[in-house]
């Protein structure tokens, strides 16, 4: 397995494999790996010949008051695990590389970011973007993919892909859980022994939201408060908020008629956590 | 000579041409080619395997009460103008192939926009690196070719290349000139005879600002008033702006003691015209 620290290098390497026909498979990460994480590189060596993955904490995708100092780092671990499932070359830059001190261009997708976690989050998702779009323009890869667990980060990034024309094609790998149902989560390590228990919370509130939708409920305001109202039985979960919203458009929705996205996000301690769920109207 | 109207079309050829091994160049343009387009195709045709031109007029980049309507629209006479010069294939997009109704992704970069042209044209340099950046993606090509005339527009889109780490080289053409010195210009042929003798003057400015450096002054104040006095003397032309910057970096300057910008614009009538010179202490 290659490593990379420089983009010059890895683009070096890009280069080859493309004049030999490759099809590259990226996968980009924070670091921190865990089973959610190698989920989505068994994929794409199922679907691509070269699967590269970048390990980059990005800063500017943290607000100011977030957790980005803190973040975990896990190097050795996270390489062990890249090999694990066979990643050709992993690409860890520092944040010089990717962002010297002159630096100053924003990629931002307009319409889809001020709801969910763009509303607590505020410059999260530029940075989300504008990272993404320079790791795609480093990798050139064929196929990205990401994480259903992020679902608004799914969908901005399908619309700026596509607004921006980028010769790519996103692949989305549904949510991995901890045997608990948790979904996984390189935060989750913060959590107390208590908290964690608490934290379930969120998938069983989901949970009910598919039961009623598949019992034939379609109001989804009601299904809103239903979650809502199940998050709010534990005490340790602090609600930042519970949306449902069209998916992938991600408009206001009332009627379940066609897809739709439950997306809850609560702290837990300091630790905040999302989670979601898509239904559908019953019977398709 | 390929005539593609849809992105999906082009980037077949793209990737065919790809596949060769072939150096891809692209000149993106808004159509109504003068011989300045074509010295950029002619070098690209130097410098390439295939050359692929764009003709779209962006609506972006024009402000609401800017000329978009009316900028000047050519086609046919493109397309000839194109295969004279052994041009390979033509990409000419309609608004809602390249902005379909849900669209909104901007590419933004900071820092050298909001002077020179970016001051009275506030929102022009986001259209422009916005569909810069569509365009690239589209067409992937190995080298862009642009005019030194757009001189804040060259070093605008040099500094999104860097930032965002697009796989490609922009090669950057001096300015091309009638045998009177006006610099050539698609706006151009909105002048009157009149106008366009007045014109004249801002070559003849610039060239003063260009014999002071070669003299040895090295006030850029200085140079500048004296830009400025010479262009007022000509009553039809109203002055938008004569300014200096540091080149590539647009950053004030008071001492010429590197490479500076000078750069002017100024209407006749209603049409907006820019020009500029590079200039440099004396004895380098």
């Amino acid at each position: 397995m290659k490593i990379f620290e420089k983009v010059a290098d890895v683009r070096e390497f890009v280069t080859n494999a493309k004049r030999q026909g490759k099809v590259i498979g990226f996968v980009p990460t924070m670091g921190a790996l865990h089973e959610g994480h190698l989920t989505l590189m068994r994929e794409a060596k199922k679907q691509c010949d070269v699967v590269i993955v970048s390990i980059f904490v990005n800063p500017t995708q943290f607000g100011p008051n977030e957790d980005y100092a803190a973040y975990p780092r896990t190097w050795q671990q996270d390489l062990e695990l890249c090999q694990s499932v066979g990643v050709d070359a992993v690409l860890h830059p520092d944040k010089d590389e990717m962002y010297p001190e002159d630096w100053g261009t924003w990629v931002e997708v307009e319409g889809l970011t001020g709801v969910l976690c763009g509303r607590s989050r505020p410059t999260h998702f530029r940075g989300v973007t504008t990272v993404v779009t320079k790791l795609f323009n480093i990798v050139q890869p064929d196929k990205a993919f990401f994480g259903q667990k992020d679902a608004q980060q799914v969908v901005v990034l399908m619309k700026m892909v596509r607004d921006l024309n980028m010769p790519l094609e996103i692949v989305v790998v549904p949510i991995v859980r901890d045997e608990d149902g948790l979904a996984k989560s390189s935060r989750n390590g913060y959590l107390t022994a208590e908290q964690r228990k608490a934290a379930l919370v969120l998938r069983r509130a989901l949970n009910r939201a598919d039961v009623l939708a598949r019992q034939g409920e379609s109001n989804v305001d009601f299904i809103q408060s239903a979650v809502r109202a199940c998050i709010e039985l534990e005490p340790l979960a602090d609600i930042d908020y519970v949306e449902a919203y069209t998916f992938p458009g991600l408009q206001p929705v009332t009627e379940l008629q066609q897809k739709v996205l439950i997306a809850v996000a609560a702290k837990f301690g300091t630790t905040r956590l999302i989670d979601n769920i898509i239904i559908e109207p019953a019977g398709r």
